[in-house]
């Protein structure tokens, strides 16, 4: 995933340039989940994409009083780091840890092709997404965990069946979701019931 | 494109819930652009990721006060209604004319999906963009012109090749990014008239 991308002179536009260039390895990252209705799996920047849309369009249901542009660039942020560490199922709870270190080595080897302010402040903001403490933070997690368990359930539990979850795995690493936005939850799980007893979810 | 997709009950968040689901299909819209050393083509979803990061990191350079917010924003949304009315080439005069009324049908359809409130607010923004009158658009649509030729300038001009353009072409479709924002228009010119002494442009 590392090779290197031409630098093309743009001024003092030059490393953003070649940031944004760089970004674009993103696409080539495979998540678990595939495509509704479609045999193709789904890439981390689309799913950026899709998370930052699912932030947007639920804003008026999260309750407190959310600063959603800060929201929104977290979700476009958040996957960034994969560019080198690639993406572990959220299941996989060995794995997502073994990964942190490579994910903190990528956060600063991405980020620092940046101009420092710029740098700095994607910086904070994927900081802050990692560490899960403030409001916009939290609303973010809990979106990138429930937008998966949504596509599962609009496609017959693809990445479930293929990768043998259990029921009881998603009720487990849901719960601050549950806690935290019940209203949501309470949907989700009802459907994660009758997901099981199709024979989606073990 | 436009098989449905299930509707599970979501109580007050079920249209927003559908819309989500709706949107994955943006995923399978492709591009002309392929990714930078790689053969797959881009999907209009991770172009959208593409160009809010362009949006977002290219703001210090942008010139005046811009509410970045709306700019984001307005790219995440700006290619949804290719959903229904699929990717046109930025060359193609007469094919992006012929399907100017399949978008407006688009936006109707798929915004209409979502409660009024949000509804409104989407499709605003939808309409600001395709004006572009505003500031915020205005910058939103020359980055959608200028990361396309970015990536096409890394990428030993792959789509220009495989689409015959030629570099007239690229400097009369820009003249509005020429004019309003000199700067990066300067170097993109010269890095153009350098792919076409290398034959990547006619």
């Amino acid at each position: 995933m590392s090779e290197s991308v031409p630098v093309l002179d743009f001024g003092t536009m030059t490393e953003v340039v070649q940031f944004l260039m760089e970004l674009d390895k993103l696409k080539r990252v495979e998540r678990r989940t595939r495509l509704i209705g479609n045999s193709r799996h789904e890439n981390s920047a689309e799913h950026s994409w899709h998370l930052a849309m699912a932030a947007l369009s639920l804003a008026p249901f999260a309750g407190a009083n959310i600063d959603i542009q800060r929201v929104v660039q977290m979700a476009l942020l958040h996957d960034v780091v994969e560019i080198d560490a690639g993406d572990v199922l959220v299941y996989d709870l060995a794995g997502r840890e073994a990964v942190h270190d490579e994910e903190i080595a990528a956060a600063n080897r991405i980020f620092g092709l940046l101009p420092a302010a710029q740098r700095e402040r994607f910086r904070t903001l994927w900081d802050e997404y990692e560490a899960g403490e403030t409001a916009e933070a939290r609303y973010a997690n809990m979106l990138d965990r429930a937008l998966p368990i949504m596509l599962n359930l609009h496609n017959e539990g693809q990445s479930w069946r293929e990768n043998g979850i259990r029921l009881e795995q998603v009720v487990n690493r849901n719960q601050r979701l549950a806690r935290q936005w019940p209203e949501l939850w309470q949907h989700l799980h009802q459907h994660l019931q009758s997901a099981q007893q199709k024979g989606w979810l073990q």
